[in-house]
């Protein structure tokens, strides 16, 4: 494949703004092709929980998933969020398929270890056990593929996985059919070096600089692994991790971390 | 494509039973390609709006589909039961892909007119619509296609569908691809000839035995519009319609409506 593939990953700031999640589909459908949408489930699958008196239980940020919640969480993420989205892609004429992990095999996982934290029917994946050749004649055909964080173990359990893992995983598989953009949509703007000035993007990140960085503490907190995740993608194949908002998915204001 | 294309439709008492589920996946997975699974909810969706306190409005049969409806069906037929039927075959072996008719746009439907009943978010289908190219993709990849009986306006509306004509509308569909056998597997052995005899399955219906069968009344009730449906699919070009129990999916007992 000659063109890049961008990977493009959204979280719960956009799902869980329908104005916000409309305007991001104008943009993302107005992309050049081959083009993969991922995308997570914001707070909609706590809510349900609610309505329905099932405890949400997180640690460390991570949902724990048991019987009733991989329910909730397949409904909502692969059923609700998936298919809406893909509705308002082909009305922006970006035909588009949903899909989970399941789906064709695409990205298989298995049942995390139950130590030291049992999170219950959580998936991690192997970027190498993505089925490309999948995902390639889909993008051969002018399909965009919108993937749900729902994978399975092969042994017929939906698993719950992390969406940023998901994200990853495809632009390390697809890095084997053309070079590769991951783009992660966030609140921010980019890479911050003052967190209290949402201008101070740093708009290029190499491996070398990031050192620097580090030791001049202009990238702090939360940022940390994701640069750090985002630097591994660089060393396992991944043309370029883009960090920025979503409002901004067809300008340049964003850090752009590469070799 | 030389081999018959199997299109075989299950509905509430297959889903809504795990065990009869799991039975019926095992066999189903045991078929040869290419092949095709439609499914219903069952009573699940209904068991959901319960919990959430949304009423659920039937007129003649058919689920009225207001706004919090379609986010409830969605959830179920597209997520919860897709996507558990798709794990489960592929921890049988058989890839398969989960859709909605808005994936791939595979299936447009249309708003039903709001006279002489509104339904609400009902879409209806024509099989001429239906993007057969794609389905043809899946079945030459060896995946199998599991579509749920939701579909788009392609203004992006997702729309409850009849999951009997979405089965119709497949095979006839499929019908330019190869040879179709159109498989509804309903509670009963097949079209009996003394509803209180479920071993009196009349084995084979053509057109010209039909109107001797309507006119000794060995067909009535619920049955009719079946056969009826099924004549005309067979007009349409599908190769033969097989009526019969889930449970008999392997052998030869049900009805065939053929030419």
């Amino acid at each position: 494949m000659e063109q890049k593939i961008s990977i493009i990953k959204i979280g719960g700031n956009v799902i869980d703004n329908e104005s916000a999640l409309q305007s991001f589909l104008r943009d993302f459908a107005s992309l050049p092709n081959p083009k993969i949408l991922i995308h997570g489930g914001g707070k909609l699958a706590s809510r349900l929980s609610e309505k329905l008196g099932v405890e949400t239980k997180m640690i460390d940020g991570r949902r724990v998933t048991d019987d009733q919640t991989i329910d909730i969480v397949t409904m909502v993420y692969a059923g609700l969020v998936n298919k809406r989205i893909v509705a308002s892609l082909s009305a922006l004429s970006c035909p588009a398929l949903g899909l989970c992990g399941a789906d064709g095999n695409v990205i298989p996982s298995h049942l995390r270890s139950k130590e030291p934290i049992d999170f219950g029917w959580v998936g991690d994946i192997c970027p190498e056990d993505i089925n490309t050749d999948f995902i390639a004649s889909l993008l051969q055909q002018g399909i965009t593929p919108v993937f749900c964080a729902i994978t399975n173990d092969g042994e017929g359990h939906l698993l719950n996985t992390n969406a940023d893992s998901v994200a990853t995983g495809v632009a390390l598989a697809c890095s084997k059919l053309g070079r590769t953009s991951l783009v992660f949509c966030l609140e921010k703007n980019g890479v911050l070096s003052n967190i209290d000035d949402p201008n101070s993007v740093i708009p290029e990140i190499t491996p070398t600089c990031y050192v620097t960085l580090r030791v001049t503490q202009q990238i702090q907190g939360g940022m940390i692994p994701k640069v750090e995740n985002a630097l591994k993608a660089i060393d396992g194949g991944v043309g370029e991790v883009i960090i920025k908002h979503a409002d901004n998915l067809l300008n340049n204001i964003g850090t752009v971390i590469s070799k």
